[in-house]
């Protein structure tokens, strides 16, 4: 949400905005927090929960305006360059000048997409789905929820899908939706947000943008709500997917009211099946099959598992690559996406003409046009197209365009990856439909065939299920052809999950963010919280000398810190460094600074949690900023952290299994565990890093025992063996592996950043 | 899952099946348990998830095949019933004797029905979706999913069905497939959920079993996942969708295979749309609607959810008066049902009349059969009829039905509410409908706005959204109608919840079952968990004498106990009461009592997981059976319960805030939650029910003062001053409110049950 500073090793200058940072979306129960919502009565509150509604609207129209936006421009941008064409045709001039002038074009729309990756936002590269997914798992990249990583994002996907690169618009229109959805949460954090649970709010309108952006892409708002379901489902309750819902129904009726192709004209106003879906409707005729034509599918949709994954392992290959020689800005960059463009236009111009006819791109063949085409009409003609096309031009098109498809993603330009890689599907899909055409026993037409093998590389590459299928029933507008989709999605996953991950998780990898998923915890039984949590902790008093604190803030990155008592050393609590910094700015002028020699009775002012809002909570301001706001004397005094700590915090005592650690860690959106020991010291604390280094098996169980079990042994000496082997390796590991990279940051470029928990 | 005894206060004598208890899907991590992880290896684990897959094309399958069952069944006996007529009336008998007839064929099949509920299985009564709510949120009513309440039901709602009552069989089939998915969790507790988290295994068995039911019911598999999702949602991940999906999918492909009414003879082994859907496809000269009549179907739904609102008040005072004067079961209800069959048969058989007409069934006009057909045929010609029908007639059908549902629902018999809601809503909506057609501005026929009008009833009354809307999608094969329809469906919710809650909800409250829902927890900040837990907590030392053991388990009913270091007094975990009548059971065959004088170094055996799964685990013995086995030798030794006790087990200080626990409670699916003071003493324990009662404001914040804060002390006075007023009201309050009623088991009866925590 915010940018924060961070001291890094080499020195202590903070370096915003360069730090993957994770999310706590746990209620932070602090006094202060308290008294601020028992200040706020109910019908207050359930006056501001009314907004919510309202901005829930809002979010669904502003997805719904870009994603016309998008639609719109492009639109005209491809009639401007088809335009062109005819034009030099009807002047009569030949094809290597209309060649020359189709590439100037496609450059130049090509170096607006790049330009606005390489020098302005490297985050909107990409589809932004995987940040998308990252945020909502709880970890911040920055920038990736800023209105300049929209705009950059809806400009640019126009310009590289108009430029005639295999990229969708689907993607960024999602991401453009998350961003909408942050940007509400974040416009007026006042009357919605304000009292009760900022950062779960914010996701919740961030997680329903991105439901809109799907609905707005493809006029699909049940298939919005899934998408936002099956990508971010750590924290769904039925609550907010009735707000996802509301969201991307506005979205839909947004877009379909003002864009798409209409195919016949309809009085303004008609809505309904008169409107035709994106995909287009499939005529009456395909609209049966045979039982037996289930297998076909399901073999199709193993085919597709089987392309996706060598498409996904290729690409994870060519980003290393990219991110090893590259990075993720500047000219480097620049020029690859310059060089790609013009490689690919030049050979999708040309490969019509292997086909005989006419070099005039308007009397080019449906099978032709696929080369020339966006994304969403050669859609259209391979599902509903009635003539057989040429089957070796198809074939040569499905080749190239998955060729084409692999080296395109990554590539320093906006790029969605769901029309490619359906477009890709259905063209291997209609082969087989085409081939298949005429026999007794097959009833479906080449257009459900194109449709099938559209879903199964679809769900080959990215491994989506249900909110695919979802997607395409109602972007072709029939719910009949359910089953035959979801056999074939299914298929395509479980092959596809046998090799690699899907394409987006590669992506996150790659990017190497702490994500915490859902899978099996099995292993995570044998270990405890002492063997993989941080056992150096930096820990607070509970009342604490102003300069000390600062001294301490000034010495870690750490966000939260545990409040001990200075006694006896017990656990209180967890503080966070954003309440800190604004405490010890607004502190002075609420008396929340002491003597030490002050009669203990008189209690210190509080920095209310109004104030903190006012200030820009959860943003907070820098230690410079602190540190300069606060005078000698007042380092001198004492402060009371009782105000702002977390009294009811989560912790586990030291011998709690790892898988529930992290069941209790994902589940509740947290940020820090605190882990104690005997009579509530503390041992260690666990972020996401331990977690996810606990399940990737960089830790094996210590040399703790488990409790008097004579059938434990094997577990026991299986630990021992284990523990001195892998600690060396983990820690060299883990460095490498827990360094975070914003963007195709180079690696060289990540040395000098680190993962703050 | 289990049927328990539990002590009575009145006796000691257990009575099973009597009493409501909670689930506990957390995992309880004994070293007994991780012992027996670790020891079935990773491959094995690996080759027995294969199973589940099977497992759930297996549930799928058989929650089909009762879909099959009940809809073939329900067509033959309706054949026979109109047959019978037909007959008649060939053979010039008069109408009141074809009314006998048909009155007498009624109470036949009504007797079935109520005899079911009444004599065999009362929890066959109603729907089931209420009992199936409450079992995936973690209340287990005996005999829920159990073989016989599954035959019980599925017989039972063919002959309430074909007796003539507003019922639907689609909730029934829900219920059916949510035991075909219990009982196959159940049938083999070896090779599919042996090791791993057995409870949670078969809660989500069931949930795909009640998906693959609304899957059967509808052919709707999204549907069907959507549904178990919004009304199981408690623990979602998205691997739970898929296997969900799955299973849903194979049920739906065998029902849409095997049944259904077909338009139009297809080759066999047709899918796809040549085979119709549930409720018939709209022609496309329906298919679209204007801007303008957006607001239309928004007043609609506003309609609908005044409507249910109304109808559930009325159905909820009906309820409480059947409760007080009828029970649950035996002849009282029995005759109601017989009663109510009569009344209603006979007004049904003379109402066409009142139009005048043939008095031949088979000559009677669209209007008049909506009197005498069975739901979904009335629901086609409602949607699909293009002539219109008569207003009077179909004003007065829908208030007569609308009456009738509201009289039925609750009664002794099996009765689904989803036809008869939508059927009534259809009524109205088509009344709607045909009075603004002809005007310019409106564009959808008058079966669209019958749509709408089902759409807005149902939703009213059960207030269920997306679920909703995408069945109703799916069943009328339309993707495009997905706005207009959600938009009334959140409308009606909307407006429904202003004044009460849905109607299953309302049954769940009747029968007072702890649910623990989703709802705003805001006045829970203010709670901390000593406020509100059990203090009387039965502790256990962790070494102790047998006999003593059994004298704790016979003194009280609980089923977890905190175990304590008799020394310090600390808690060192939780141990279930199940584990216990194992453990003392088995104990001396592994030689697990031990003589107090034996040297300590010896360790004592340990029965092991695997013996306890062998012998029924999660189910376990009765106290008499253990009680029998034990010798007064073995009662004079000591048993070490470290090995069976969940030393990592979730826990809260007592300054916890109730919200915090009643999160943590909630997403991990707990039962018991111990309250911890300093030193790791226990000072209470946290249940479903006290929750419930910090939830429902029974409780307000004790004297406990919040921390030192200038600004809290209104909330300090409120709690002053609510504290001694409350504790009154409370003490008698909560004892009515937490007994439990096992089906609708009249108030009398339920003075000897409590609800076991």
């Amino acid at each position: 949400m915010s940018v924060r500073e961070v001291s890094l090793p080499t020195a202590a200058v903070p370096r915003p905005g360069k730090c993957l940072e994770s999310i706590d979306f746990d209620l932070h129960e602090t006094p202060q927090y308290m008294s601020y919502v028992s200040a706020n009565n109910e019908a207050r509150l359930d006056w501001k929960g009314g907004f919510r509604w309202l901005y829930l609207c809002g979010v669904g129209l502003g997805a719904g305006v870009v994603a016309v936006f998008i639609q719109t421009s492009l639109k005209f941008v491809m009639e401007v360059k088809f335009g062109t064409q005819e034009w030099l045709s009807a002047l009569g001039y030949g094809l290597w000048f209309r060649f020359t002038v189709w590439l100037l074009i496609s450059l130049l729309l090509a170096s607006v997409a790049g330009a606005l990756v390489c020098y302005v936002e490297p985050l909107c590269a990409g589809s932004g789905i995987p940040e998308i997914k990252c945020y909502l798992n709880g970890v911040d990249q920055p920038n990736v929820l800023r209105l300049r990583t929209l705009i950059a994002k809806a400009v640019g996907i126009v310009c590289s899908v108009a430029a005639g690169l295999p990229c969708g618009k689907e993607g960024p229109m999602i991401h453009s939706g998350a961003i909408v959805g942050a940007l509400a949460a974040n416009a007026n954090a006042g009357p919605l947000v304000g009292p009760y649970r900022p950062t779960c709010e914010a996701r919740d309108l961030t997680a329903a943008g991105a439901a809109a952006g799907v609905a707005a892409a493809f006029g699909a708002p049940i298939g919005g709500v899934l998408f936002a379901v099956e990508e971010g489902a750590t924290h769904i309750n039925p609550a907010i997917v009735v707000r996802m819902f509301v969201c991307s129904s506005v979205a839909a009726l947004f877009v379909r009211f003002f864009a798409g192709p209409r195919e016949h004209e309809v009085p303004w106003g008609t809505l309904g099946i008169g409107v035709p879906v994106e995909f287009g409707r499939f005529s009456s005729s395909d609209q049966c099959y045979f039982l037996w034509e289930l297998p076909i599918f399901a073999a199709m949709g193993v085919t597709g598992g089987l392309l996706g994954a060598a498409a996904n392992s290729l690409n994870q290959r060519l980003t290393c690559w990219r991110m090893r020689r590259i990075g993720s800005r500047g000219t480097c960059r620049f020029v690859e996406a310059l060089g790609v463009t013009a490689a690919i236009v030049s050979f999708n111009f040309f490969a019509p003409f292997l086909l005989a006819g006419s070099t005039e791109l308007h009397q080019f063949s449906p099978v032709q046009r696929l080369f020339v085409d966006t994304g969403g009409s050669s859609m259209g003609s391979l599902f509903h197209g009635t003539e057989d096309m040429h089957t070796g031009m198809l074939f040569f098109f499905a080749l190239v365009h998955f060729a084409q498809l692999i080296w395109t993603y990554g590539l320093g330009v906006p790029s969605g990856l769901f029309v490619p890689a359906l477009l890709g599907g259905a063209a291997f899909g209609r082969l087989v439909g085409q081939a298949l055409q005429g026999s007794a026993y097959v009833a479906a037409g080449p257009g459900i065939y194109a449709l099938v093998g559209a879903t199964a590389m679809m769900s080959g590459m990215a491994r989506i299920t249900i909110s695919l299928s979802v997607i395409l029933m109602e972007t072709t507008g029939e719910a009949q052809w359910g089953l035959p989709i979801f056999l074939t999605t299914v298929a395509a996953k479980w092959i596809g999950d046998m090799f690699n991950k899907g394409i987006y998780d590669i992506h996150i990898d790659l990017k190497h963010v702490p994500l915490l998923e859902q899978r099996p915890e099995k292993q995570m039984l044998a270990l405890q919280a002492s063997d993989f949590m941080t056992s150096a902790v930096v820990t607070l008093d509970v009342v604490m000398k102003v300069e000390s604190l600062v001294e301490v803030l000034e010495g870690c990155g750490h966000h939260g810190f545990p409040v001990l008592d200075p006694a006896s050393k017990r656990f209180l609590g967890l503080v966070e460094r954003s309440t800190l910094h604004h405490v010890l700015r607004l502190g002075r002028l609420v008396g929340a600074f002491t003597d030490a020699s002050l009669p203990s009775k008189q209690s210190p002012g509080i920095v209310q949690y109004e104030e903190m809002l006012r200030h820009g909570h959860p943003g907070f301001p820098s230690l410079q900023e602190v540190r300069g706001m606060l005078t000698a004397g007042e380092c001198a005094q004492m402060l009371d952290l009782r105000p702002y700590t977390n009294m009811g915090c989560f912790f586990v005592p030291a011998h709690t299994t790892a898988s529930r650690c992290y069941r209790l860690f994902r589940s509740m959106g947290l940020r820090h565990l605190p882990v104690l020991g005997e009579d509530y010291l503390v041992q260690g604390i666990i972020t996401r890093s331990n977690l996810l280094a606990a399940q990737e098996g960089h830790i094996k169980p210590g040399s703790r025992a488990p409790a008097d079990l004579s059938d434990g042994k094997d577990m026991k000496r299986e630990r021992q063996r284990a523990r001195t082997r892998e600690e060396k390796v983990f820690s060299s590991e883990l460095a490498c592996e827990m360094s975070p990279v914003i963007g195709l940051m180079s690696l060289e470029a990540q040395r000098d950043i680190r993962f703050e928990v």
